[in-house]
């Protein structure tokens, strides 16, 4: 068996834009492979009665929150902006990904999303940014039309509970095996184990 | 001005004994003192509406925490059991913790108060469990009426009015000067911070 990780991501996630920008680099250091796990936060928060961004929310926690970005991206020379509105729609960004099927064009396409989100400020759920993104991938135009293919919706919800259903609640979050691993701060720890297994 | 950290902490709270066995050593290293600061996140929970834990309250998070816990005290090799009830009362310890004068007590009656709950799994509202903290760190059993004393009642009071006016919503946080990190995963950063002003 191959070693691998799961990489659960949400695209209105600050701190998954922090983990899809190095996680390829960081895994392939270990010989681990990367399966990216588009899914949704919405569903899962509002089952425990959150209906915004618990950023939003708790107010303290959104304060801190976007200093700590700023000093992390600041930190790794990754660009930052804080996009508006957030969170954002990435509803057709998760369909995008699971349209995609070649998984180099996939992680590509994912960190051209969220580069766009959160290094240019732009709007994910803008079909010209979406195609933007997958032109950055190498993919089609018309790939975007995948956003209202009524498998991949379903596949989007599939996600979801899957998610749910391996206890997950937040984004990033990692898997190796059952494993779970919650934030970009858990990321090499869960690498080392997939590379140990 | 001495190069100092803000040490603020919950005896409730689990990732606050992680930092509580470590900081000191840690911040030694880096010639940086550390000011022991103890609040009680209760009443800043309720304000945001939440009556118990948000591991209670939210059980995924919670199960996640749990494993995460005995992961990383594992690492540390760190004795590691789940107080029940938990969270535990915490108000005497703290209240204590302002009582006591000396730095070096007060840093080892904190961490004697950590170890009795979350590596010997005792009860720390129990008066005989504060005595034996209160020995271990070299102070009198007298020093227990101290929870009594009207004045540092109202300290504590203060204490946590100051975390929530300083933007404090988690335990462990670090304060340097008016930078604020959260967690026991930020503690290097705060104490890097600490050493370079």
């Amino acid at each position: 068996m191959p070693r691998s990780i799961q990489f659960w991501y949400e695209f209105a996630s600050t701190y998954s834009y922090l983990s899809a920008m190095r996680i390829e680099e960081a895994a392939a250091r270990h010989g681990v492979s990367v399966d990216w796990q588009p899914f949704l936060l919405g569903p899962i928060f509002f089952a425990q009665g959150w209906t915004d961004s618990p950023f939003n929310l708790y107010p303290a926690k959104g304060q801190y929150m976007w200093r700590d970005m700023e000093r992390l991206t600041a930190h790794r020379g990754l660009p930052f902006q804080r996009p508006d509105p957030f969170p954002q729609n990435g509803l057709k960004a998760a369909r995008l990904t699971l349209a995609i099927e070649d998984p180099a064009q996939k992680a590509a396409f994912v960190c051209a999303v969220y580069s766009a989100e959160f290094a240019h400020g732009q709007n994910i759920a803008d079909d010209a940014v979406l195609v933007t993104c997958l032109t950055a991938a190498g993919l089609p135009e018309e790939t975007l039309s995948q956003t209202q293919n009524p498998q991949i919706k379903a596949a989007l919800k599939k996600q979801s509970e899957i998610a749910q259903a391996k206890g997950l609640f937040g984004a990033p979050s990692f898997l190796v095996g059952d494993e779970l691993f919650w934030g970009d701060d858990r990321l090499d720890e869960a690498i080392k184990l997939a590379a140990e297994i």
